[in-house]
């Protein structure tokens, strides 16, 4: 199946899309954060490839310690690499997405981080050969409050609703699957939300409700992430609080380091490595076997962790 | 070639030998310290294959914020993946090993580490198929004292000369070239020492000359680092020094969890993830887009990293 006609256009409706909502989702956050302002780079992919991003980065705000809300717009050819590693099949590629991440300075409120993306494959002829959507969006919090993790959840539930009953549970156990801590055994990153990849047409989802949906998804994240942050971020804590923060960000680091297949495939062909590791903690702790006591609210979290639940 | 007598004896002979170095190392370490003592944990390797190892850790010391001198004795039959990943051919293997990382709290003294190990594959019949040792100790400096590296890869290459004049600079250009975080283009983890692996049996270094070589590794460690640590352990250090420190072991880090083989094949092969992950430093920092000023001690410490020189 070809798409030669359309395709250019749909790409650039979704390039378009992905720079008004990462305009949109910063200016929300400045809002929020009442003291730091982005800070924008914009960059040109060195080598035989080409395309760009603009690096959207915050540090030391009054909520967020540091963020980064991230678009990239790149296009090449087909590696070797990408075909041993990636069983990607074609002549070119082209990729759009949006990614963030943010880390709050106080442990009561959540880090979160998603990401939009939309893959297309070419012939020789520049003739579309393959398209699929990906991304999802996950919050990892330091001390669960139910409340915000049914409000998260439930908020992405009936974004995605109208597309497919099936999708909302799919996604989340994907998600949960995905952000583990495998060298941990059953221990995710988070209390999880959507997680997806490949998604390509379907008798019952064309392009265009992909695409939509997609959006959704998009559009949804300040809804879910925005009122957790203004129920927590003025919370007193403890420097036990915060050092149990940085014990779970030092298992954030793990999984970004260690099994996020977009972080090492970024890094290992060549993408802009100060905009992947900008999903690095601020301050990060490795503690030689530290396990917080039963009963404590570290423990509860640690128990989600290791047992993921519905929330919505 | 097979060696079905002697090996049994050999093999004896280099586990005393680590376990004999652990208990010297950790004992002139604890000296030095003079607060903290390592803990000890014996632990069975759980699973279809055997063994265990003696893990020694110490937090919070009056030098050493963390360290760790861990051994490990483990075999086991020869899996798909160890064949495909490592290309590991024979039936069953043995491995048997001291690996070290110690994270000093101030930011003028080095980390440092080691780990010296050996191998053996067997037929189905127990037969030795082959064997071979590994290894190497390097330097982790947050500021360059010239001196000190020289110090730190002179007594190396004064341990290693007796077995080569050629083995010294070779194996310094190894380490140069493994410990590098290639993500970042050129950047060493540190100053490296030295690093070898897949050291076989030769016409002019037998396998009890190989030992040999070996042992003079282990035991030139204390002479290496221990009158670096007395040098620098009492300069006082600001709040940016030690904030330089957290950046470092950010870099630390990065390579611990995305290129060191030992980690990830650890990790992802069931060993124990505590144990290995003592590799970490106690406190991290990842900053956006952190580079030092010209003309500052931190440029100084990243121009030799950028650019490795000839120490010895």
């Amino acid at each position: 199946m070809t798409h030669q006609t359309e395709t250019p256009l749909f790409r650039e409706k979704w390039i378009d899309y992905i720079y008004g909502l990462q305009a949109q989702i910063c200016a929300a956050l400045e809002a929020t954060d009442g003291k730091a302002r982005f800070e924008t780079e914009e960059w040109e992919r060195a080598g035989g490839s080409g395309g760009g991003g603009r690096t959207r980065v915050m540090q030391n705000g009054g909520v967020f310690e540091k963020g980064g809300v991230n678009t990239s717009v790149v296009h090449g050819r087909v590696t070797e690499g990408m075909n041993r590693e990636l069983r990607i099949e074609g002549a070119k590629w082209f990729a759009c997405g949006l990614s963030l991440v943010l880390h709050p300075y106080n442990p009561f409120v959540p880090t979160v981080h998603a990401n939009w993306r939309y893959f297309e494959l070419y012939d020789e002829d520049d003739r579309v050969s393959d398209r699929w959507f990906g991304g999802g969006t996950d919050l990892t919090p330091y001390y669960l409050f139910p409340e915000d993790a049914a409000h998260f959840h439930g908020t992405l539930k009936n974004a995605i609703e109208p597309f497919g009953d099936e999708l909302y549970p799919r996604f989340k156990k994907w998600c949960d699957e995905y952000f583990n801590n495998a060298h941990r055994g059953t221990e995710t990153r988070g209390i999880g939300g959507v997680f997806y990849d490949h998604l390509r047409e379907t008798e019952n989802l064309d392009i265009e409700k992909l695409y939509r949906f997609q959006q959704a998804n998009g559009d949804c994240f300040l809804e879910a992430y925005l009122p957790i942050v203004a129920q927590r971020k003025d919370l007193s804590f403890t420097a036990e609080n915060k050092y149990w923060q940085e014990i779970r960000r030092g298992r954030y680091a793990e999984f970004n380091l260690i099994h996020d297949r977009g972080t090492l495939f970024g890094l290992k062909t060549g993408g802009r490595t100060e905009s992947i590791l900008m999903s690095l903690p601020p301050t990060v702790r490795f503690v030689y076997h530290d396990e917080p006591a039963e009963g404590t609210p570290e423990r509860t979290l640690l128990d989600v962790c290791r047992h993921p639940r519905r929330w919505a």
